[in-house]
């Protein structure tokens, strides 16, 4: 069947993270993930607690949903999840978009391949660190880089790794030094994603951003690297939706 | 003569804003400005309040000052000034950092050409808002996206206006209009340059960052761009030297 599970649609609003961060953006996040990390910031994806609110729907009704919310005030969409890597139906609505002029970026964590990766505008490759209690499927990510390369879709791709702490950051070392090619960006964790009071969730996020930039400015193994934090976190602290 | 006018050499640390946001990099900072912008960040650059610690320096001497303090933990370097236009003799300092496989950004308001632009790896042209005071010279502004076109260089190009209020709203959107296919930034201004206490500077600048957030994600002449803040300004506040 053709249809999607949805569990939100909002924007117009900022990508808070990664390549195009700051980017002008609508955001379609899909229900379902094949991962289940101890941080998530999107749990109700996966853990069963927001099943209620799944909605199946067409590319088309997506794109119709999109255009009553964002008018003319877009031309750049983000699917996001949950996994949306565990869709094949997606391929669709990636091609109605484009259809629509409306560039697609997608993040995904390099679990499962897709055919349609390669149609994505905006591709985030982002594998778990050990504090996510996940563990990367490393034949896995390196058939999706070499399928993207075969492809030449590399110019679309980035990589991205959460940090956490120092076990994270060898994480991150490891996954740059495999793919040093491939655009690089280290994101700082949020130690606690139920924390209420936005200035308060502003301030510890930047404390945590300034202990990592610390560390990745006095490592020689993460050069080539960015390092950011999640901006939507700092403006609207950690609340869904925006 | 050959040698730059420089006021500090400092970094590693992240780069705060625009096109490549986050990236590590080390920064140049030149003396001299033909603006004088009302909210300079930088007002020392061209005041005379730091006349006295102006080194002219020889691209040599700069880069080796700079691996003194970088070692090998960088492969990026920022020219920021005042304004760098001014000085042909950034030339030989880009070749050379070049030739020691270190990739260069450089930001300038787009008054002067320099024929070294087109070797700049990531070239922010920031022409400036009604708020700074000062007027854009839009034949010279033309002219530069003119040749940087005819040497292919449009995709190591990127334009940033600072918004400060509405006036400058519709100035990003006039000059957004003029140059769509560039990568577009705006950016949330600093209106207290001078305030000590980081977390309320950067509590107030993620309040006016979402002021900008809201403005930007309404209108529809402002779609295919990027919103961002000044994230050093965030993590260190109005420190010097970071």
């Amino acid at each position: 069947m053709n249809k999607i599970p949805v569990l939100e649609i909002f924007g117009p609003t900022i990508q808070g993270e990664g390549m195009v961060v700051g980017r002008k953006t609508m955001f379609v996040r899909t229900a379902g993930c094949d991962y289940s990390c101890a941080w998530c910031d999107s749990k109700f994806t996966w853990d069963g607690s927001a099943k209620e609110d799944i909605n199946l729907m067409t590319a088309d009704a997506i794109v119709q949903r999109l255009k009553e919310l964002g008018n003319n005030t877009f031309d750049h969409v983000t699917i996001s999840g949950g996994n949306p890597a565990l869709l094949k139906s997606i391929d669709g609505l990636v091609d109605l978009l484009h259809e629509n002029k409306i560039e697609v970026a997608l993040e995904t964590q390099g679990s499962r391949w897709q055919d349609w990766f390669v149609k994505i505008d905006d591709l985030t490759i982002s594998p778990k660190p050990p504090s996510s209690k996940m563990e990367t499927n490393w034949t896995v990510l390196d058939d999706i880089i070499l399928r993207l390369n075969q492809h030449h879709r590399l110019s679309h791709t980035s990589l991205k790794v959460v940090v956490f702490d120092q076990t994270d950051l060898r994480f991150a070392e490891e996954v740059h030094q495999c793919y040093s090619s491939i655009p690089f960006y280290l994101q700082v964790g949020n130690e606690d994603v139920e924390e209420a009071g936005v200035d308060q969730v502003a301030n510890r996020l930047l404390k945590s951003y300034q202990w990592l930039i610390d560390q990745v400015m006095t490592n020689d193994r993460l050069n080539r690297v960015r390092v950011l934090p999640q901006l939507h976190a700092l403006v609207w602290g950690n609340r869904r939706g925006v």
